[in-house]
């Protein structure tokens, strides 16, 4: 229960998205260091989320299936630039059954190794290609300093891993995933991303091209919401994944990865979260309305429940996820304030008065107070809830992305590039090179973030070194 | 593929098990000992069995959440009974980020002891409970002899764990969700089995009463399928779960705790698979029909497709899981066998003599042969084939439970307890001593299974030692 307020995000943005989590119920601290326990809230949010993702997979020709937790150490060997990115934060079994092992095993910060493994094994002719397999579950990186659901040692996520006859089609599957994660992203989140390149600094280990979508919270930080990489024959070379093409000779196969994970609810919470709490995107929302039955005596509540009931029967039926808050023992301010807290896109209020007139009081959560309160009538109540999600969905998407779209800039110079990083995004041409990149996170902390795939039609000079560039890159501080 | 033939279940049965695992492409060995790989087609059959579950456990209140992988060691000690149970199985996590842990960590083999140290936090009042909780996931067990499905360290499985005000909703929850497994089973899996109470030698390392599950496979040995635990105050107590009742007064909760894993996969391939491979239950198959169509020239070729593409459409909008072999690189013959070893419940053969009389071939997968062919008209094939789908659905249980039945004895006495449980189950009286179930499984290796609900209204005497005896149980050989 909600009884103490957030800070405000302007006071301490931070120690508002923390408290926030928690109070909202979605997620609690693991007695396990920097592991998190997602709560029944949070999880509920999680598998709408994935329902929608998978289904967009499967309608892409993508099946799912389970490889092992633990995997032999020695697999992580095998590809240099995959075993030096991710030996530092690996937890390693090395006892099992009571007994030393001859070999430790690791359990998965990622599974590319294990399922290349497999691939080997199964893959033969051009006719077994391509394999897009894709799996759910949760993956473990030692990390130092966690935040939940934004870095945490475990999390959860899907990692798709894919098998291609050749360079072209690995690349577009790449690039199928990166949209479908933008759309994923936009429409079902609300959360506006940037669709683009990674730098070779920020590359997944072992990828030869990383793409990530990126989108701005609200305290103008980048936020990094999925990845997907392109390994050409990396880690076929290392696992040999091998196939018998159509001229019978033996290729390397080329493989991708990709992957999204429960940061995507940490995306949503600094997207759309205010003072009061939580905004939930209507689509992915596990409570899309609550009804808060508003009475005094025996009598009132009689009357109050009879319609309150109805409603709700109209509303589920209508396929809304729908609430009852029927609870005695709180009063009807402190439920307005405990389901603002959690988000839910839209509160019935039905009254005496709302009875007598038979109407409601719809209040949408996205826009706190009078502005958001509308009188409605009960007739055709299910309608006018479902077309007011719709909106909601949509108004949530149209603000946030006027404040990204408010929140980058074009700065003339690197002077200027180094004040706008300190509150916003800069988008400006980068010479590519590792030395203007790191020029720019010593001086002011921020990163390269991606290159994106719509360039203007001119080249320009690098905002650091004045060298010709190509291409603009966002630079932000990132989390 | 499915090149070579199987061997028969009269020949060598755990072989033929073996083999159909991997021909019929459900799972392969990992590298990893005693682990598996869910391949896509075994996890597509998992997901349909969990869509399924996981629907009813919501009807009833339950909701979903995720718990770590890893466990303190610590939390294994403070119930006696469990850490007895489970120290020989566990996997130890010594190592994270590179350094010695102080504590070492556990790869959960069963969640109870993490759940219950949340539950300690979250519950403070009788207006929290029931807390009614489920986790899909997987744990670890660190197996010796391990088979595909049927003991692997590594399985998948659903765990929910469930605190509760009063003992008697607690027996209530664990009987629920005993239905809702048995009505699993039997609905949706075809798989007939029996509820029942396990004897104390065979219960759940920390509870007071477990129930199961039990089917009979074609070999006559009985596979636990799912189990419900009640705890009473034993992790309660352990884990300091406790709650301020109506009258202001501090108590422990009731808690539960049940599970149904992959497992439940091996039971349906053992109830009703045959020589020629897998035969699914039409409910959870991932493919419930598949179209081949036959021809040899060109023209036969765009003929026959063009009736098999709108058959394929017509079919998939009626929401039948329907498959297209269009493979020009294997005979009919090939697709046909593979098929049947991947247990598809449907065949429809289209060739050019079908395309002129406007009819399709059908043959269904639980009646080889013949039998089990029929040619149909085109029109309203649809409705046609959901309607087999349905009668083959009935017909393996059908077919199970009387096969089940039929190997079900009553024996007079201890010598023909002795020679049934070798090819058999015994349904007997039996004094409930720990002395004579360790003389059974002694004599014959058969052991109690379980302890059915519905009894005979007389008393009896003890098959082993003539002591007088209330109930009857099941003795056989188990998995």
């Amino acid at each position: 229960m909600a009884e103490e307020k957030l800070p405000t995000r302007a006071e301490n943005f931070a120690e508002w998205y923390n408290q926030l989590v928690l109070k909202a119920d979605l997620a609690d601290y693991a007695p396990v260091r920097g592991c998190m326990v997602v709560k029944p809230y949070g999880w509920t949010l999680w598998e709408n989320m994935t329902a929608a993702l998978d289904k967009e997979f499967k309608a892409t020709g993508h099946v799912n299936a389970a490889f092992p937790t633990l995997i032999p150490m020695s697999f992580f060997e095998k590809e240099k630039a995959h075993v030096e990115g991710f030996s530092p934060e690996l937890a390693v079994v090395t006892h099992g059954g009571g007994e030393k092992l001859e070999e430790p095993l690791v359990v998965r910060p990622t599974s590319e190794t294990i399922i290349g493994y497999m691939y080997a094994k199964w893959i033969k002719s051009w006719r077994d290609l391509p394999v897009l397999i894709n799996q759910w579950g949760s993956v473990l990186r030692w990390e130092l300093r966690t935040k939940l659901f934004l870095r945490t040692a475990e999390f959860y996520w899907q990692e798709g891993h894919t098998a291609h006859a050749t360079a072209e089609e690995a690349k577009e599957e790449m690039f199928r995933i990166l949209d479908i994660y933008a759309d994923f992203a936009i429409n079902e989140c609300a959360v506006p991303v940037f669709k683009g390149q990674k730098s070779e600094t920020e590359r997944f280990a072992g990828a030869q091209i990383t793409t990530s979508i990126e989108g701005m919270m609200q305290d103008k930080r980048a936020l990094q919401s999925a990845t997907s990489h392109y390994f050409g024959q990396n880690f076929a070379k290392a696992f040999e994944i091998q196939f018998v093409d159509q001229n019978n000779t033996l290729q390397f196969c080329e493989t991708t990865s990709w992957g999204l994970s429960t940061r995507m609810i940490g995306a949503i919470i600094m997207t759309h979260g205010d003072d009061q709490g939580l905004v939930l995107p209507p689509r992915v929302a596990p409570i899309q309305a609550v009804i808060v039955p508003i009475f005094k005596t025996d009598e009132e509540k009689s009357k109050v429940m009879e319609v309150a009931d109805r409603i709700f029967k109209e509303l589920k039926t209508a396929g809304i996820r729908i609430k009852m808050d029927d609870r005695d023992n709180v009063s009807s301010g402190f439920k307005f304030n405990d389901w603002e807290m959690r988000g839910v896109p839209v509160r019935v209020e039905i009254g005496p008065k709302d009875v007598e007139k038979n109407s409601v009081a719809l209040a949408r959560r996205d826009k706190p107070g009078r502005e958001g309160k509308s009188f409605v009538p009960q007739a055709g109540l299910a309608e006018a809830v479902s077309q007011l999600l719709v909106d909601i969905q949509a108004s949530l998407l149209k603000r946030a992305t006027e404040f990204r779209d408010a929140n980058i800039h074009d700065p003339r110079d690197y002077e200027e590039l180094k004040k706008i990083v300190q509150d916003g995004w800069a988008l400006s041409y980068w010479c590519e090179s590792k030395a203007c990149e790191a020029k720019v996170k010593e001086d002011t902390k921020a990163t390269t973030r991606n290159i994106p795939f719509e360039q203007p039609e001119h080249e320009g000079a690098c905002i650091v070194c004045g060298q010709p560039s190509k291409r603009k890159v966002y630079f932000a501080k990132a989390y």
